[in-house]
């Protein structure tokens, strides 16, 4: 199980705010997570890599991808933005982190604007899981409670999800589909909407135990190439 | 456009704080709110009627029906049961509302417990709309409020909904998946959670037009019949 | 891995022209099938047992049921039917196969009537994968081919699979949603089409990969107890 | 109801086996089919036209939009494309037929490679309805009889459809997922496998149906703008 973080870093480097709760990256903790619930080999790529650390040999090394970005989304690169959804529809999973739903990456793969409310006041967030036999729910709390965090609220704009797995609510009233499965080709992406990078989100041990299910459950069953066109064939008895 | 709204009619005639409310019962109040919005022939059926009002014939003539029950649940005659789940499946629309989730019909069409969690304290629930071209949401506000209500939470033991149109959250926290559409057979199916009957929920405009738009969207859009075993047949060209 | 193999059982002491293929009865080398690929602790049951050998403690201790019966589908009692539902809303999985569609069992559960249309003329059967990195479609072929078989075709009324497998054509043309996935409680829930008791399709060798593949994805993740009633709460926080 | 028919207009010029069938190319016919069934203003645009005959304005005036293309699909111009998949995402209804599937307006709104498996020698089709209530299947036979066609086969990389109405079996023992039904943002996409250009497919009175129910059903509910970006709020109640 080989898992890359991607973390766009660069909020932790420019607000001092978000360093002092993130000093080494959003993507380190991350990461520390995934390694502390899970038998893989987790690297981290970032923005100001060249090719934001996501060559296509780490790609192609990579069983499930995350994602975290929020004010840097259009600094990412077409070409690898292109690379990293062959990856998905080649069968690499994908996790999709809070404000990643505004990615590029995200929006290209769900072909929706992927809009959504929201409202930073640091309000109290409850998510209740709405299918507990999934897999990604295992062994977390109904519900699990983020003291303070930004709000996200419906309308969101994606595809009916193949799977919906949580719902928040938040102080103010609003609530949001913020744990979603999605099938694309060969790939499995999750997004899950938890954290904003001004809040310990993700060191919060229930948070980090959802991205560990979501990594274990967007495994690859199968790897393949995307075809370049239709494939004509004379017959499959031939 | 024929519908039968149909009431269970016993808190209305035993409980005083309901018949304040209700005092013809909930059923008449639910079937003037369709007739103020719909170009529709509007008839009632309660429990205490021979056949609950709903023999073969009623039901034939039936294009929606409309299902409130609560404390009477299993006093519902089987043989009637048998009758509104064959012309479900045989097309005829059918709306499910509030408790009407334990109703002997609701679970033998979703084959699940319909479970859920519950706390009448009067609470504040606002219903989201999460999808927001349905036909169902047409016309309705971001969020509908209802003032005070009974809490109805997650887990909701149904089915993965065909499509889920209302999320509600309430002021203690909770969220319910309350307003999802299932395709069962030929028929369309409405669940919709408001309202308790110690509300006057089913005064509220808002309350009304999802109502309304629910009997529009789950209008037959052909009848049959329901075949009591699986059909032999030679080769469809011949 | 615990796996309870049932089989009716009539036809394999019938009808010469089953019992020739079947000598030891379907249930016998379905299980085999399922050993040869699992390992798993594999028993059978059967109609003429004692409680049709689905006793409280056998399902309790089993993790993923197969159904296999046609003839006497009306002889299974009713209260092991109860049984066997309440556990696979509890999380136990269900494999439904073949003329299992018609089983008072699978037909509770999908609240449908699971009619469908059939013609038994030893026709090619094509077994089409629609979803690639589906678990259940791990390792076989790009179509499996059964060279003789029974025609099922659409329309085949259940509800809208919660995931779609596998598509089938016949040589006369038809076709049929014969691999679906649903979620039905804590449960998963499989039905795949073959195999008719006149065809020795449960010896196919791509038909038990699909089988064990089935065992594998229905097994549970979570078990617990359907609640008879809704549950009234005071509130999560407490 | 205003119904705009795009089509790429190539091969009705350059190919006379194509010419022989659509002298005025296959939009008119398309076109005229619509006409002949649903009370609608239906217009006709083309590839060669200024903006390919899709500038802002006539995008705004188009209830349902339908998407021809075949071997030009890389000379539609990328502003083209954005303004379509904006308008679909604000609600515009789309359809997208046959060879539509691998154009950029498809792909784009899908995420998906939109491959699929083809052999074109004229094989005999036949389209089966699994969603008999569908209101895009009203009226069609069961099944419609295609003489002879193109063989679009499993496996379709698309996301999994948010409803499935039709499946196709080809002569060859192929199976295809050929009528879809997505919703993106506000918009509704149904996509239909009919006609490759060398068959007169268009002109067949069972696919007209299908197209003109089609079109009924992608009608807008609402229509609306595609946020630029996420949407801050101070609060719903404010």
């Amino acid at each position: 199980m080989r898992v890359t973080v991607w973390g766009e870093n660069v909020h932790e480097r420019r607000d001092d705010s978000v360093r002092a709760i993130y000093p080494d990256g959003m993507h380190t903790v991350i990461a520390d997570g995934l390694r502390s619930l899970l038998d893989a080999d987790v690297g981290t790529a970032t923005l100001d890599q060249p090719e934001h650390g996501l060559p296509a040999d780490i790609l192609a090394a990579t069983d499930v991808l995350t994602w975290w970005g929020h004010g840097a989304h259009d600094d990412v690169d077409d070409a690898v933005v292109d690379r990293v959804c062959a990856a998905v529809l080649g069968g690499m999973g994908l996790l999709v982190l809070h404000s990643g739903h505004y990615s590029k990456v995200f929006r290209r793969l769900m072909g929706t604007s992927c809009s959504l409310r929201w409202r930073n006041e640091g309000e109290r967030e409850l998510i209740w899981t709405v299918d507990p036999a999934h897999p990604i729910a295992d062994g977390v709390p109904q519900p699990i409670v983020i003291e303070a965090h930004e709000m996200y609220g419906e309308h969101f704009d994606i595809p009916p999800p193949d799977e919906l797995v949580f719902v928040s609510s938040f102080a103010g009233g609003e609530v949001f589909r913020g744990g979603c499965c999605f099938k694309r080709g060969l790939g499995r992406i999750f997004y899950f909407s938890p954290g904003d990078h001004e809040y310990p989100v993700y060191f919060h041990p229930d948070v980090r135990r959802v991205l560990a299910n979501g990594v274990r459950w967007a495994m690859p069953r199968v790897r393949g190439e995307v075809p370049d066109s239709p494939m004509s064939e004379r017959g499959w008895w031939e």
